[in-house]
């Protein structure tokens, strides 16, 4: 098998399987602090397990080789994982979904992903994802991801005869 | 009591009473992704009692008055809350430390800071703090905190005898 992955635009709708678009624009908020501050709450939800414990790191990532060939992606059996863009900047996405659950990936199920400069997005827990893919060298991310005990980083290596590639505009 | 509190510069020593300055900036870090990014790992954590969940939002303030009269200043007792510019600009802060837990605030403990563009923070659990002061309209800051049952936000009036001011330069 060999593609190319056809880069969509990042939306809510569209990545609802893989996770949660963290953005303002278009979203509903409520009014705090007397009016002075516009909440749009809880676009992403930070999944733990009973033993893990959330913390925010920041990730400064250089940007990869394209054409870019996947040959793997990752996932975080314990908890979900947010990036956000710290300096404004556009980057791509690899995903699969969590499909059965076992160590497997269906390349039929992956796609690729644009975030733009207001988006970030937060990884669900066992959604396969492809290291942070930055547009720029050294881009910085804030993640919010789990630490605690057990192994929470599986990777799954595709087969050298699937060929998939992201290739920029 | 009058008086103007000066604007200190923003660090992780000054702040430590307060909670973690969310930075790269002059941080330890450690390789991950085959060498293409830097983790500065844990810089904040997400705090939560028993019966709360970590969520990720977003908000959008508009620039206070200025001099601005610190009338009140708020608490999170179930966890933490974190601030990070999502625009890249700096703000200030206004924070009293936890102090003997019920409520009340020595006006002579409170502190007010600068972040500057590359800074964010994490509110510890129960720290005293002033809603958000946006350095400009509709600046974006993403916040981690808690949900879940019960009241999660005291605030406390200081008498009108006590005069706090912040200046801008």
């Amino acid at each position: 098998m060999i593609k190319t992955l056809k880069i969509e635009p990042l939306t809510k709708e569209a990545f609802a399987d893989f996770g949660d678009v963290i953005e303002s624009v278009g979203r509903d908020h409520f009014m705090i602090n007397s009016g002075s501050t516009e909440r749009y709450h809880n676009v992403g939800e930070v999944q733990l397990d009973e033993d893990g414990q959330g913390i925010i790191s920041i990730f400064r990532a250089k940007m990869l080789e394209y054409p870019l060939q996947v040959k793997m992606l990752e996932r975080h059996p314990f908890g979900s994982q947010s990036f956000i863009p710290l300096f404004g900047h556009e980057f791509l996405l690899v995903v699969a979904p969590v499909g059965d659950g076992t160590m497997n990936i269906d390349p039929a199920t992956v796609r690729c992903f644009r975030a733009n400069a207001r988006q970030g997005v937060n990884y669900h827990r066992n959604v396969w994802h492809h290291p942070i893919m930055a547009l720029r060298d050294d881009d910085e991310f804030l993640v919010v991801d789990r630490t605690g005990p057990g192994n929470n980083c599986d990777e799954f290596f595709f087969d050298e005869s699937i060929q998939m590639t992201v290739e920029l505009d």
